[in-house]
């Protein structure tokens, strides 16, 4: 229903951002002093004091958005100038939501070096930098490489997710009236979010034990040999009861379902053989996992998706927009894991009665902003 | 005098640019057409049709401007962070002149290859790459490159101010009365900006013969051991007389001097030794090659510099805003000799009547924009 008008609107605009001066160039005594001669003297003071660059350039308010193109909402790898709406769409919210200028910047290189390459060479503009739909494992491996030479680093498909899946979850247990540390979880989708979503969940903080990754091929138990790297080592570190086989033998008696992987692939039945009082957050993009019309059918307790069509809406503009000015504002390096899982709670706390269809704010509310900022500090 | 009131107005702005959505995001409905779910079917469009990406997205009107800070306005290699208010101050003037989106890309590597690599990966995002204040011969090479690989790409320390000091010479050999191709002309620097100028003024269609240029060790010429390179080519193509020694030596019954290069190097003395109807372009920034106190004493015909506080000033701006406008709307990836020559020519043209304090338009006539635009067309 979206598709016609969205490619009219982009058509009409020509894209969504503008990149202008803050000051009206309207005369020479203006240009004189944004341009040169003036300006040599900002760029000598910055040269003997570099810190001064958040004061006197757009380096402390500005954020790369930085994609590969390899891992596009549900789209894949569709490269990097196909990318560009997204990447822009994603700039204006920075702006829109957060206050912060965001540059899109897409690359046509693919492999973990190259790309931690040019995002060294082009970081000395930049206070943070938001890695963006890069697939997996690539995404984990440059995120870190970047994170150990102290360069600002997000990488929003995995934290941004992570965050507001367990805001929600937080509160949907409250729903449920189950203790959060008890419920049985399936996450569907071992990607980027799926193990950022894994990784918070069972931090211990929040202490989530019985969880369980499915990907396309099945659950993630021990004895799969068809799994290596980091799928391996969530193998060895989930699934306490080492179920085997597919989604349907991973749902019976669960809790909650996380879904962050394609249309349509929960059915009736699977539904049905969860425990009576469920939570469902199935958040596949743009299509969920389960049809609207069958998730109304089934009496799931929460259900939540990633649309902003329904109520319940699980999307990382709640959170993106507050770490990066938390980032910039108190200038840090490295997200921890106990600044997103306090985030979660911040965000999490602004619903004071959680209800089945009022386990997160709005993302047009103005407060989520400051709140998760303010989780970010040293 | 403008070093104080420029930090103020940088430090008062936290840097000046802004980098914002064009449509409001006001509710859903708009959020769901500049994002998820509309934005896919963008996407999608562009996968299946990469050429509309210059409809759909802000390619088409964006430009990166690119440095690695090794060679910024006069104060040389300050690297990339010190770099960002300059870079900065042209986005601006892209904007203001040329309704250019321009982002800054401040780079902290400066091997050619690793410069190319960054810009090549960086591209698809961009319609066109303006790389500044890149230090000779590194530039050659990095503009050359990526125009091979069909990258529009200018570098504007070389063309712009070529295009701009050519049309300016146009109009003061009109001053002078003397045609363009019999002037003997001394060039001082032979950086970037150097090199273009000899490279446009020794075109056929301008037909400069007797050229000597001259850097910090004196004239180059045929003897000169120290020299290689483009250098050394120079050295052989220029200089017909092969003159040896010192800009004393060169300027000696010569009508023009153009100084790309250095701060006062010039005395009354070498002044007077000029022809008597004499050009002098001295467009060191933010001090010229002579001081404006002895340029007014000295009688010179026509005196002009890169300075907005006197006539005749000779600045790129003239030139950048309407070349990647013209790129931008025709489509080109490679600026040829032509096209600039004929920007030349259409700047000078604006001068109906050239005299000692008009021979080059004002960098706010609106209509340069347009002029220089239609030079670079298919």
């Amino acid at each position: 229903m979206y598709d016609k008008k969205s490619i009219e609107l982009h058509k009409k605009y020509k894209g969504k951002l503008e990149i202008r001066s803050v000051i009206d160039i309207k005369d020479k005594e203006i240009l004189s002093l944004l341009y040169t001669p003036g300006v040599g003297a900002v760029s000598r003071e910055i040269h003997s004091h570099p810190e001064t660059a958040y004061d006197y350039t757009i380096k402390g308010r500005t954020v790369a958005v930085v994609t590969d193109g390899s891992a596009v909402l549900g789209l894949g790898n569709i490269g990097p100038l196909a990318a560009m709406p997204v990447m822009e769409g994603k700039c204006a919210l920075f702006k829109s939501f957060g206050n912060i200028d965001a540059v899109p910047i897409c690359l046509n290189v693919h492999t973990p070096d190259e790309i931690i390459n040019v995002i060294k060479a082009i970081s000395p503009g930049f206070g943070g930098i938001n890695l963006e739909d890069i697939k997996a494992p690539e995404c984990f491996i440059i995120e870190k490489a970047l994170q150990d030479i102290g360069i600002p680093v997000m990488h929003d498909d995995q934290h941004g997710t992570a965050i507001v899946t367990l805001a929600a979850l937080i509160n949907a247990s409250k729903v449920i009236d189950k203790d959060i540390k008890d419920l049985k979880v399936i996450i569907s989708g071992v990607g980027a979010a799926g193990v950022a979503i894994y990784r918070l969940l069972t931090n211990n903080r929040i202490g989530i034990q019985n969880i369980i990754m499915v990907d396309s091929k099945g659950i993630l138990s021990k004895e799969r040999t068809d799994i290596d790297g980091y799928k391996k080592e969530i193998a060895l570190n989930t699934n306490p009861l080492n179920i085997k086989g597919s989604m349907k033998d991973a749902l019976e008696g669960a809790d909650v379902f996380i879904g962050v992987s394609a249309p349509n692939i929960l059915t009736s039945d699977m539904i049905n053989s969860m425990n009576e009082k469920k939570i469902v957050f199935a958040m596949a993009n743009p299509d969920p996992e389960i049809s609207l019309e069958n998730a109304k059918k089934l009496g799931i307790t929460v259900f939540a998706t990633g649309r902003s069509d329904i109520p319940n809406q699980i999307n990382n503009v709640l959170a993106f927009p507050g770490i990066f000015r938390g980032l910039l504002d108190n200038k840090i390096n490295k997200i921890t894991e106990d600044m997103k899982i306090n985030a979660s709670l911040k965000i999490a706390d602004m619903i004071k009665t959680p209800g089945r269809e009022n386990i997160i704010p709005s993302v047009f509310n103005k407060d989520v902003v400051k709140e998760v900022a303010s989780a970010f500090s040293k």
